[in-house]
């Protein structure tokens, strides 16, 4: 609240299901997920306080590990750490979760001070569309190569400038000075069944990079476009020569790292 | 219809998201499995014909792979067995999907055709919520072992009067000799991270019996109940002394054994 002093920051864990809401961040018009956090902490901590997340998800993008902080008044800073997941999940819908919670000092932040993240996307490879699998993986019919893929996308690893990977007409966020420029640190296409699942861990991610990038694996799997195609994108920066950018659902963002907090 | 030779059967392999159906069968309130399988067979073959299914499974249990049955008449014998699947897909909402299809003898019947049913229960055994495991699994706060769970079951295996897991009020099918005596072949629960998956294979079920069970062995592995209750309630008969009914959205029918059927 105005005049107040923030006195405790609270570091949320949270998971969702992101098939409902128009992305984290809050918008004019749509349910956003930070919009409920909200509105749960509120109802916790007793008034409404701003929440910051690491990240701005898509609309439709799901989180197995999503982090915000919610910053407190000395007025509402009764409810300990640990009981601040079972208070708020009390007030949450059942597609938003708080899986855990711990004070982190003021000068934490949930973007910036993040080392890396990792996202994982779902591709459902079937003819068959699976009911347990709607919105929360990709449907693609044609048979995909997932060793071929992952040799492909080993491309990737190191310090590249990344805009040909990033959707077109997007501006990079003001502030940051390393512009375009990404470090991937692991990447790896693993089939499971009709799953295949894509895992890239970086120190940050473009608009749109994730997707693009499994869109392009996709074409150079069915042999649309040369295998070499990852280099040429990286060495030209340009968006045309990437494939397509799939679907929201088949994205998780799946973990964040802070280097030196504790994991739960 | 009326009037015309039923002149081909073909079994279809359903797999269905059971959430928002009020069960299987087609009733006077509230949309069902059955409905919107007849509605897709309609579009695809040209006209309305009866479905019918393995089992009548209730609000809000799943399917892995439920089998049923559709009797065509000549004038709709032309879409060969290998693409009723991708036909029927087409017409059918998300959450229900044809797996697989193919011709049987007339003399086939999904239910009295069946050798053994498999169903499987999914507990998530977790104080936190998972929003991916809403309708999909039921969520038990407190530890449970499964280890204990998977002994006890044990004594569950073998030809027994089932009534004491059968819902009280609840009658046997008519015209079927064998009452409440069934034969588990397979039981076994086991932990998965925080899934504790009970599987059973019997040759039937009872009414609410799978559910009725995993409530028993729940009580059982919390100490509410001595851990010789199995055998008390196969023994007596009586409800009274098994656990309580657990929810449907933890229950599968997972696979139904046919015999002689090739596994698709």
């Amino acid at each position: 609240m105005p005049g107040e002093d923030i006195v405790r920051r609270v570091l949320l864990t949270v998971r969702y299901d992101g098939s409902r809401y128009s992305g984290f961040q809050i918008q004019p018009n749509g349910i956003t997920v930070q919009q409920v956090l909200q509105d749960a902490a509120a109802a916790v901590f007793g008034d409404r306080y701003g929440i910051t997340g690491c990240s701005r998800t898509d609309a439709g993008v799901h989180a197995l590990a999503f982090y915000c902080t919610v910053d407190l008044t000395s007025a509402a800073n009764r409810v300990p750490a640990e009981r601040v997941a079972d208070a708020m999940n009390r007030y949450l819908p059942s597609d938003v979760s708080v899986t855990a919670a711990r004070d982190v000092p003021g000068d934490f932040h949930p973007r910036y001070s993040a080392v890396s993240k990792e996202y994982i996307y779902l591709i459902h490879n079937s003819r068959i569309p699976d009911p347990f699998l709607v919105n929360r993986a990709y449907r693609f019919p044609t048979p995909l190569d997932a060793g071929v893929m992952h040799d492909a996308a080993q491309a990737l690893k190191g310090t590249h400038d990344f805009r040909g990977f990033m959707a077109a007409g997007s501006s990079v966020i003001p502030g940051e000075g390393r512009g375009t420029i990404r470090t991937v640190k692991e990447v790896s296409v693993i089939r499971e069944g009709e799953l295949i699942r894509l895992t890239i861990s970086a120190d940050g991610f473009l608009y749109n990079m994730v997707r693009i990038i499994v869109g392009t694996l996709i074409e150079l799997s069915l042999g649309r476009i040369p295998p070499e195609s990852l280099s040429a994108v990286l060495e030209s920066g340009d968006r045309s020569l990437a494939g397509s950018t799939v679907p929201p659902q088949g994205l998780y963002l799946s973990s964040v790292d802070y280097g030196g907090l504790p994991d739960t």
